[in-house]
């Protein structure tokens, strides 16, 4: 591992500590070093609207020598005024001589300006130092950022042999408690938490975050005939729930749902009676919503993969076995034909939960 | 590792080089050390009808002092006359002073009677060494040998959300190379492979054993109408064939089957149209099968699961989604209604195959 490499690990460290905080913001960590290599600041991006690395970083430095300082950081310098201010002037203002940066940022206000106003102003600059990493780190940004929509993650617990639930649509419990603790945690780290209706009025789920520390992320429920009870554990508490209903849904059902506290009702139009996926993106977009991961249940999964849409995949797998050709399969819709069209999934990765296994991977179509 | 572990996992390796060969009887090593620790002799059980382990140790025993050898063997030695002379007389008489072995064997002919035989004659007996290890080397056999009937594994290839094949039963390929030849390798150490007529209509397998070194299986096919083909290549070459038709069959059909060079027709009672899974293993056992794999179809592998008969699952996870509510889950038939009552995968592995993920485990129901 290179100096260079060493130094970025722990601004990549430092920027995870924002991990679910940072949103529409990206997690970004800084660390300064003097020209004897001393790490003599760290800072990290805590919350949007708050000050940028760089300039906490550049905060936390005690001895100010200014000469011959490195600025190692996770992503490009912004150049630009957003709420705060440009974080390429900090860093020339306290000295700084040398930028690492692991990645630019793709973001159209940055893009390349950061590294050229730095350059101009006679700072060194090297990119691409743990690029990998701080692409994984912030892969809800990216995409965000670059293609307009929520980066979506499908999300759900199957038993080995692919089942959500059993014949009798018994699925209690699939996993044990160390994946619920884990799936608490992707709450908290996506803005949004999305489920189809079905899953409201077998389970009636809260979708907030408790086995973690962290924010409740918005709950969105796909609900085309606005059928929700005023009951449901989703429209309580002080998170926020998005209704998504379709052009047909009761007018008094949806006014009567915009009247409760926090809850929003969206309506779009449907495809084969089923929310369009693609218009749900959009809207979510709107939103600023930047990442949003689909709980569930069959149907709901299935319509996101039937809509090529898709960007990571969170697949829990309990040691079990409960067999039935009409049993509920982790993922359903209209399903893909051939194999060889199959989504792939990439750069997996493979975790132990107590006694299940999580494999999640980038999916592609 | 204490020095009798050592010793033992040098014996189960060798044990293991006869993987696939020794059928109905088990795998086993033995490695023997002078009283120096040193080791003078090596032997394992190559094939049923030739020398037993204990025996071709003492062949390969260089120079004979005939004082304070210890034998460290997998298996308890055999006490009785069957193809070859009982073990425990041969290492009386080799001068062997100390016995460890990993386990008893179950055999009701042996069942600790080997080293009741050898404490009388004043050799000291150690069991229990590595003993966890030596019952999964020959967790066929043991099954086979105390609840008379064979091993029954569950194999089958299905993509991250569980899917056999797609909604359009396309199912070319779903694990990559590595699998392949696993599944191949899985062929080698079971005496059987077993598939339901629908798997030979749809991809006419060999079901031969030809990506690895190995015996091929006595490839067996659930066809309760003897409807199959007679070109299908499972019929051909020079692997023993048994067919196993309902009482509807028809008797023409059957009789042409029986013509056939390798193969044999066997017919067995029906439960709601589906050959009985007790009455198959039961006509099994007398073939002196010990083990068998279902390699599928859904169907098939979901009757074993319905009959509650499964001892260990081989599941090929491939890095794909296919979803579709309709599309061929990796385990189908009635299905478990309850996922409390769901059966558990115990003692799990897991290894990583190419692209591809193989978890296998112990099945309790």
């Amino acid at each position: 591992m290179s100096d260079n490499e060493m130094y970025m690990r722990r601004a990549l460290e430092l920027a995870r500590r924002a991990e679910g905080c940072t949103s529409p913001n990206p997690m970004v960590g800084c660390v300064i070093a003097d020209a004897d290599g001393k790490i003599v600041g760290e800072g990290w991006h805590r919350k949007a609207g708050t000050p940028h690395a760089e300039v906490n970083a550049i905060a936390d430095m005690k001895a100010k020598q200014r000469q011959g300082y490195t600025a190692f950081v996770t992503l490009e310098p912004c150049s630009h005024w957003g709420r705060t201010g440009p974080c390429c002037e900090a860093l020339i203002k306290a000295g700084i001589k040398r930028v690492v940066a692991a990645m630019e940022d793709p973001n159209p206000k940055v893009a390349g300006n950061g590294f050229r106003r730095l350059r101009e102003a006679g700072v060194e600059v090297i990119t691409g130092v743990c690029e990998k990493e701080a692409r994984r780190l912030n892969e809800h940004f990216l995409l965000w950022v670059t293609q307009n929509r929520p980066f979506v993650s499908l999300k759900f617990a199957e038993t080995l042999d692919g089942k959500l639930a059993t014949t009798a649509r018994d699925s209690h419990f699939v996993t044990g408690q160390e994946a619920h603790t884990y799936s608490h945690y992707l709450r908290k780290i996506h803005d949004a938490i999305l489920v189809g209706i079905g899953t409201v009025l077998d389970d009636d789920p809260e979708l907030t975050t408790r086995l973690v520390e962290g924010k409740n992320p918005v709950r969105i429920v796909l609900d085309s005939g606005a059928r929700i009870p005023l009951t449901a554990k989703v429209l309580q508490g002080d998170a926020k729930t998005l209704i998504i209903t379709g052009p047909e849904a009761d007018a008094d059902a949806c006014d009567t749902l915009r009247r409760l506290h926090n809850v929003e009702v969206v309506t779009l139009p449907c495809e084969n009676g089923k929310i369009s996926v693609s218009a749900l993106l959009q809207s979510l977009y709107e939103y600023e919503i930047t990442s949003v991961v689909v709980e569930g249940g069959s149907e709901v999964l299935g319509s996101f993969l039937d809509s090529q849409i898709a960007d990571r995949v969170y697949a829990f797998i309990a040691p079990k076995l409960v067999g039935g050709t009409h049993a509920l399969p982790s993922v359903g819709g209209r399903g893909i034909e051939r194999m060889s069209r199959c989504a792939t999934v990439v750069e997996p990765e493979l975790l132990t939960l107590g006694k299940d296994w999580l494999i999640t991977g980038r999916v592609t179509f």
